[in-house]
C-alpha cells in the first residue's frame, strides 16, 4: 500500500498528515505556525516533522503541500495570513533536505484535488470548489486539470468584485465576494442587519470579536430576525454569483466547504433558490451544488496529499 | 503541404475556406444561410460545396466547423440567430457523407483556437478570447486547452450578468454583459447617453436601425459628446469586467476581436484605463490586453480551420 504525506500550512496552525491511496489519514500531527517570527526556523521545524514521519512509516511516495498564494514556482508570495512577507521559496527549501517529489499548491486549489480524488467531485472533469472560511476561496477544474493561470494565482473569486456592494475585503477590494460570502462576511452581515433594523437580536449583546458561526446557526433555529436576514441576504449573494461563474467553465457540479457551510440548510437552501432563479436556461437542471465529501477534520491535510495522487498517478 | 477546411456558420453567411497550415486562407467561397428553411437543405449545399472544395484540392487532412450553439456532442442546440430550432445534429450529418476528420465548436471557441495556433495567443497557455461583434462572445484556453466545460457551454461571458445594471440581453438576462459591450451594446448605450444628456449630436437624426459602428467611430473623431460619452462608458464596463475574469483563469493574455474594436484607441483606452485600475495588486502588469492577430475578414475561416490543427497536430 502506498502512502503520502499531506501538509496543511495555516495562518493559525500547521497541520501534517500521512494520507492512505484510499484516503484515509493514518497519523497526524501539528504546530503551530504563528510560533515562528524566522521563516528559515519555521522550515527547519517543517523538515524534522516530515522525516520523523518517514523514520516511523514506509511507503510514501511524496510529499503535498497547500499553503496560502502559493505560485506554480514553489513560492509562497505576499501571504496576507502568513507572518513572514516577499517570496518564500518553500519547494526548494523542502527539496534540499527531503528526498521525494514534492508538490505545492494554494490550499483551496488542494481542496479541489481532495474532492476529486477522494470525495464528491470523484470522475468529474469540471467542477469548482468554494472554501467558505476565514475568507472565500476557490479552486477551479476543467478539463480534469487544476485551473491555476499562468503563475498559479487563479481562482482567487473571494476577489471577485460586485458591482452594487460597497464592503471592503482585506485586500481592499470593493465588492469583494469575501466581504459577504465567508464566515468573517456573514459576521459582517449580522452587524448590517443590526444597523439596517430595530428588531431585537440575541446578537446586540454580542461583541463581532466574540461572535461565532455557531451562535447564527442557534440563532436561527431559534427563530432570531438578525440572524435569518444574515443568512437570506448571505445565500442571495452566493447564489447568484454561483450561476454567474457557471458561464464561465459549466462546471457539472460547484462544492461547498468550509466553516460557513455547517449551517447546513440556513445557508443552502436561500443559495440554491437565488442560484436558480439566476441560472441561464441552458444550464438548469444541470449543474448540481453540492456540500464537501470529505471529513472536515482532515480535509486539509488529504487535500494537500492528494496533490501527490494527482501528480503521480 | 497539409491544409484543412474552415466552416463559419452564420446567421446570415456561411464561410467556406481552405487553409494551409500556415494559417493561410487559400481559397474561399460563401453561401446565405439565411436563404435555407429547412436544415436538411441547408446540410445538403454545405455538403455540395464540401465536396468541390475537396475536388479541387488535394492534401486536406480534416474539416473545423464553428457555429453559434455548438455543443461538445456535435449538436447545434436551440440557436438564437438561425432559423432552425431544436438540436440539430450536424456533425453526425456531414460524417455520414464525408471521409474526413470533422470537428465542431461554438464560434467563440474557434477564435480562441485562431489566435493560438495562428494569431496573438501563440506559444500562451492561459488566455481569453473575447468577440465584440452583434452579441459578446468568448473563448477560453487554461492548460492550453479550451475550456468547453460539461457539454461544451463554458465561456457564455455575454451573459455574465453586471450586478447594477438593468438592460436585458436576447435572452432576457438582466445586467447581460454582451447588452453593454458589443457593436449592439454600444448602439444602446448611444440611446442611452442622448437619453440622459440633451447635448448636440449627429444621432439625433439618426435611427438605431441606421445606426452604424463606423459612424459612432467617426462621430468621435469629431468630437461628438454623446459618441464620446459611449466609448468610456462602454469600456469602463468592459475593463472592469475583464479586471474581474483574471481572478477565475489569471490568463496570461486577453484578446479582442470583432466589429466594435475596429473603432481603435476609443474603445481600448478606456478599457485599459479601467482594467488596470480594477486589476488586484498581485495581477498588476501581468495580464496583455491585445488585439486580434488574425486578418479580420479570413478569421472565421481561420479560426475554424485551427480546430483540426488543435485536434490532428
Amino acid at each position: 500500500m502506498k502512502n503520502s504525506i499531506g501538509i496543511d500550512i495555516g495562518g493559525t496552525i500547521t497541520k501534517i498528515g500521512i494520507v492512505s491511496s484510499e484516503g484515509k489519514c493514518l497519523k497526524k500531527t501539528s504546530f503551530r505556525t504563528k510560533e515562528f517570527n524566522s521563516f528559515d526556523d519555521y522550515i527547519i521545524k517543517l523538515i524534522n516533522t516530515i522525516d520523523k514521519l518517514l523514520s516511523e512509516h514506509q511507503n510514501i511516495i511524496g510529499v503535498g503541500i497547500g499553503a496560502p498564494n502559493a505560485s506554480k514556482n514553489g513560492t509562497i508570495e505576499t501571504p496576507a495570513n502568513l507572518k513572514w512577507s516577499g517570496k518564500l521559496n518553500i519547494l526548494n527549501k523542502i527539496k534540499e533536505k527531503i528526498n521525494l517529489p514534492i508538490y505545492l499548491s494554494n490550499d483551496a486549489n488542494c481542496a479541489a484535488m481532495g474532492e476529486m480524488i477522494y470525495g464528491n467531485a470523484k470522475g468529474l472533469s469540471d467542477f469548482i470548489v468554494i472554501t467558505l472560511g476565514t475568507g472565500l476561496g476557490s479552486g477551479i477544474v476543467c478539463n480534469g486539470k487544476l485551473v491555476e493561470g499562468s503563475e498559479g494565482f487563479a481562482a482567487e473569486l473571494g476577489h471577485f468584485s460586485i458591482d452594487n456592494k460597497d464592503r471592503y475585503t482585506g485586500l481592499n477590494v470593493k465588492g469583494g465576494l469575501e466581504a459577504y460570502v465567508s464566515a468573517t462576511g456573514i459576521k459582517r452581515t449580522i452587524l448590517y442587519m443590526m444597523s439596517k433594523y430595530m428588531n431585537d437580536s440575541v446578537f446586540r449583546d454580542i461583541s463581532f470579536n466574540n461572535l461565532h458561526g455557531e451562535d447564527i446557526t442557534r440563532a436561527a433555529e431559534n427563530g432570531d430576525f438578525i440572524a435569518l436576514k444574515a443568512y437570506e441576504y448571505t445565500g442571495k449573494i452566493l447564489g447568484k454569483s454561483l450561476a454567474n461563474f457557471v458561464t464561465f467553465t459549466q462546471p457539472e457540479a460547484i462544492i461547498l466547504t468550509g466553516g460557513l457551510v455547517h449551517s447546513g440548510d440556513w445557508i443552502l437552501e436561500p443559495t440554491k433558490i437565488a442560484f436558480n432563479k439566476n441560472l441561464l436556461p441552458f444550464y438548469k437542471n444541470k449543474v448540481k451544488i453540492l456540500l464537501s465529501g470529505l471529513e472536515d477534520k482532515d480535509s486539509a491535510i488529504l487535500g494537500s496529499a492528494a496533490l501527490v495522487w494527482k501528480n503521480i498517478l
